[in-house]
C-alpha cells in the first residue's frame, strides 16, 4: 500500500493553459464508495486499477494494478457507474513538485482542479500564481463525486 | 473476460459432508452492488480479484487477476464491507462436472449452498441425490448479498 496525500486547488486564472503537454484520462469507478473507490483509469497505453481507502485529512491509502487494456475499456464503456470521466491533464513542474491541472470534459466541462502531491503532510510548498482557492476538504471536487453530481448541475 | 455460467442449488441432505476436502476461504466485497461487484478472495495461499458484472439468465461476464497476499489481507480487515465471508468449499466431482460445496460460516452458519459451472446454458447435467431446491435467481443467495443479510438475520 501506498499514502497518497494530495492537497487540491481551483485555478484563478488561464495562465497553467501554456504549460505541460495535455494528455486524455479516462476514468471510471466500479465503486465510488467514500470508504472504498475502486478506480479504471486509461492514460495513453496504460491501464490500471487504483484502489483507494477512506481519507483521513488530506492522505488515503491507495493501491494500483496494471490491468489488460482490452479489459479496461470494457469496464468503462459497460461496466462503471456513468457518465465515466474525461479530463486533459498538464503535468507542470514548478517549486521541486509537479503540479497536475485537470481540465474536465463533458458533464464535468468547465471544472479545472490543481493538485499537488506531498511526501507529508505537513511538507511545506510554493504555490503557482494561477493556484486558487483550496478545496482538499469538499467532496464535491472528488473525481468519484463528480460521476453522480458533474459539476455542470452544480448552477 | 470470461462468461461464468452458474446452477447454485440448496442441498437435501447431508452426504457431501464427507466427500471432498473443506479448503477455507475467505472474501469480502469492495462492491457489491450486482452491476459491477468487486470481490477479494484468499484460498489458501492464493490471493484474487474478481470482477463480475449483471447476471442474464444464469450467466456473468468475469474477469479475475492476481492480488499480493498482503494486500488481499489488507482489504478483507480494513476496507470491504463487513463482516467479510467465510466459509468451507468442498469440491466434488460428480457426472463429468466439478460440483462446489460451500458451507458458511460466522453470521451466514447454517447455509450450505451447492455449484455447478458449466460451459453453455442449455448444457445438460445430473444432479448428485444431496442437491435439493434450485437457488440460482434468488438473490438473497448470492454471496454479496449475504454481506447485507446474512444467513443468521432471514428467520
Amino acid at each position: 500500500m501506498g499514502i497518497e496525500i494530495e492537497r487540491k486547488f481551483l485555478v484563478a486564472h488561464d495562465a497553467w493553459r501554456s504549460q505541460g503537454e495535455p494528455v486524455l484520462l479516462r476514468q471510471g469507478y466500479l465503486s465510488s464508495h467514500p470508504e472504498r473507490v475502486v478506480r479504471v483509469r486509461i492514460e495513453g497505453s496504460r491501464a490500471v486499477m487504483t484502489i483507494k481507502s477512506k481519507n483521513t485529512g488530506a492522505s488515503r491509502g491507495e493501491w494500483e494494478y496494471p490491468l489488460p487494456m482490452e479489459d479496461a475499456a470494457e469496464f468503462l464503456d459497460k461496466l462503471c457507474e456513468q457518465p465515466i470521466i474525461e479530463k486533459y491533464r498538464r503535468r507542470i513542474p514548478f517549486g521541486g513538485f509537479t503540479w497536475e491541472v485537470d481540465e474536465f470534459l463533458g458533464a464535468n466541462a468547465g471544472l479545472v482542479v490543481a493538485e499537488i502531491e506531498l511526501p507529508s503532510e505537513d511538507t511545506q510548498f510554493d504555490k503557482p500564481d494561477w493556484a486558487g482557492e483550496e478545496v482538499t476538504h469538499d467532496r464535491r471536487y472528488y473525481n468519484s463525486a463528480l460521476v453522480a453530481q458533474p459539476f455542470s448541475k452544480w448552477r
